[in-house]
């Protein structure tokens, strides 16, 4: 997949055994065997940004599902160089795509169509299919969004699957741009999953640190600048004052709220403060962890046992360790049940496509708010061992006789 | 499917068998058990003929996708009901959608990523399959796009396995709005298949008799009018004077070339030269037949034993028998040999469909360009049989907490 912050393809090799249809899926088991972060070139993250746009035309976009789609699998193809796996050793891939509009209002359709959501993700699973020989699922959003849901967010499955049998009352808390965290219950029931946006996840940091540091770093590594420094409560105080956090759940938050202009405005109040910029850093990184702590204290109605962090976040120790001392549990990172912090997105469409090819549903309708389960995905073979329609022999002649010119779908 | 014309969904109920999968396609047999046309509502097709343009921004166009599903929805329904069918008793349904773009001009993509053509159809397969229970495959154009070709067009391949395996040389002539023609040789070689737009079909026509009729008439029913009038040789002349076509195959054409522009053009000198309606009428009548049996003579290497002609242009006896008089061969309509004129396009993504189900592919690389030929399409599941993952009855409790109101795509 390749997230909001554009940065490269996260591509994960995975092994999925799913139990029989009667067991509930907390006995699946998802394991990662290799892992990789594709960057994108300076200039194809420029021409990815371009495409999210509302501006973006039908042409431009109808383009950028075969871009997107080649760049995917360019991606898979390193994965399993890296893996030193073969392309026949691997049954599906599961592609999210880059998101280019996803509108969570419920508006009205045309005519009689009633009301509907939105999600659209570009990266074509037929050139992905194509270019690397192997099945693809991809458009994982649309059937929830089919059964009334959001097709946001997906994650808590995963969340679920692996937190969720337990008898303690566990949340798992996804540190990205965004924080976002999954409520779950003792006993793991499905049903009673609930899932929401805390506030900033590393957003605001990142941003901070990279304007504060003129470019030379894009995020605080292992939150060295934040413990270098020392919280200004005064600043911190105001931060937390935010209608957003305040809100009663369910509520989402994005780069429209935590963006460049909040960073803008932060950065302008501390240099009116005279704060050194380790202090800035230690300020905006203890927002992260307050806010988290004051959502579940406002917003969750259990006291978890435990919180597992995943996500880029789990690396800032200044993070985890705030948090540890404001919720007084046991906080520790996703990794050391299994799946790294920065692939449980990547692992998510692994384990979406197999439950795809099962035929068993892979959103959770209490925390999209659809109105049931349905089957995530859409199917793209590879036609890499079929034969042509006419006889086992006769592609490569028709390969020579191809220099068509210009068609049209009017058929 | 639903065509160029915007006039509403085509919708047919058909049973196909395929060979084994070392037995040529021409063994396949294609029956068309029902068909519907369930014509767009004023206020849907204008909203459709909104979506079709250059300026639909990315937002339209993801709620397009659910929009257009959802009516291709209705339309199955409305299939079903008329032959009495359950949804459980249907296998698959084959979906075109609605093309909003398609682009012949194999143009550059960013970075390294190569040159491409592109395609974008919309009508969501995951509402269809989630509205009607039935498993939906849809985006047929993609697969050939991903291997280098036009994604069209895609009818020669019904068109070879119902009339190409013969010891006599045909041409099937579908006259829709555009004519295009697909010849098959003698012998029965897919790869021998070639396909190109002839010129005209009922566009120019149906335009002619609708501002002649002041709308009264969209267009010549069983070509009375044509019948009634007499060509003018003049007029006919002129028309016929045309550089699309004089050039060359591979060709295509559309809208752009015999829309609205052209028929202007054709009143006005009908007007200036004094020709009665029907003369008018007879004229454009005899240019489609005309331009069709010079197409032929000009582009195709092989002299054709018959010809069968589909579309809506098959129920104007005037050109059928204009074309038989031109060409000196048995000129018969596709209905003769088992699939009616008006249905063959929607049957023909119902083969699709049953071809992707076969892991089988259905492009014809002769004729789209493609380097090789594709499983074209893609699945989405019905969730109508599925159990929740949490257990099998839990999916009510989930629904009755749904109401969430706002989630963002960021994961």
């Amino acid at each position: 997949m390749s997230g909001t912050s554009l940065d490269g393809v996260d591509a994960a090799l995975c092994r999925v055994d799913l139990p029989d249809a009667d067991v509930p899926l907390t006995e699946a088991t998802v394991e990662r065997e290799a892992f990789v972060t594709d960057e994108y070139e300076p200039s194809f993250r420029e021409y990815v940004r371009s495409i999210c746009d509302e501006a973006t035309t039908v042409e431009e976009l109808a383009r950028a599902r075969v871009a997107v789609g080649r760049r995917f699998a360019r991606a898979v193809e390193g994965l399993l160089e890296t893996a030193d796996v073969a392309p026949e050793g691997v049954d599906l891939i599961g592609s999210h795509g880059q998101t280019v509009w996803h509108s969570p209002a419920n508006e009205p359709l045309p005519a009689d169509l009633g009301r509907t959501r939105a999600t659209l993700q570009v990266g074509d699973p037929s050139v992905i299919a194509r270019e690397t020989g192997i099945d693809t699922v991809a458009d994982f959003r649309s059937a929830d969004v089919a059964a009334g849901g959001h097709g946001a967010p997906l994650s808590p499955l995963l969340d679920w699957i692996q937190f969720g049998r337990a008898s303690e009352d566990r949340i798992v808390q996804n540190i990205g741009g965004i924080g976002n965290c999954t409520v779950l219950p003792e006993g793991g029931d499905w049903s009673t999953v609930t899932a929401f946006d805390t506030g900033p996840g590393n957003m605001v940091i990142d941003a901070v640190v990279e304007r504060l540091t003129d470019g030379e770093r894009q995020f605080d590594e292992d939150g060295r600048m934040a413990t270098a420094g020392t919280v200004d409560d005064d600043l911190l105080t105001d931060l937390l004052d935010d209608p957003y956090l305040e809100r009663a759940p369910p509520k989402s938050t994005g780069r429209e709220r935590y963006g460049d202009g909040y960073a803008t405005r932060v950065l302008e109040r501390a240099r009116k403060d005279g704060l050194a910029a380790d202090n800035v850093v230690a300020t905006v990184t203890a927002l992260t962890s307050e806010s988290i702590a004051d959502a579940y204290e406002r917003h969750v109605d259990l006291d978890p046992d435990r919180v597992v962090v995943s996500g880029g976040g789990a690396y800032n120790e200044t993070v985890l360790s705030r948090l540890e001392d404001r919720l007084s549990v046991p906080v520790e990172t996703s990794g050391k049940r299994g799946i790294a912090p920065d692939s449980r997105e990547a692992v998510l469409f692994g384990l979406l496509a197999a439950l795809f090819d099962a035929d068993r549903p892979g959103s959770v309708p209490s925390v999209t708010g659809a109105s049931d389960a349905a089957v995530l995905g859409t199917l793209a073979k590879s036609s890499a061992k079929v034969d042509s329609p006419g006889s086992r022999h006769s592609t490569d002649d028709a390969a020579d006789r191809c220099s068509r010119e210009s068609r049209n779908a009017g058929e």
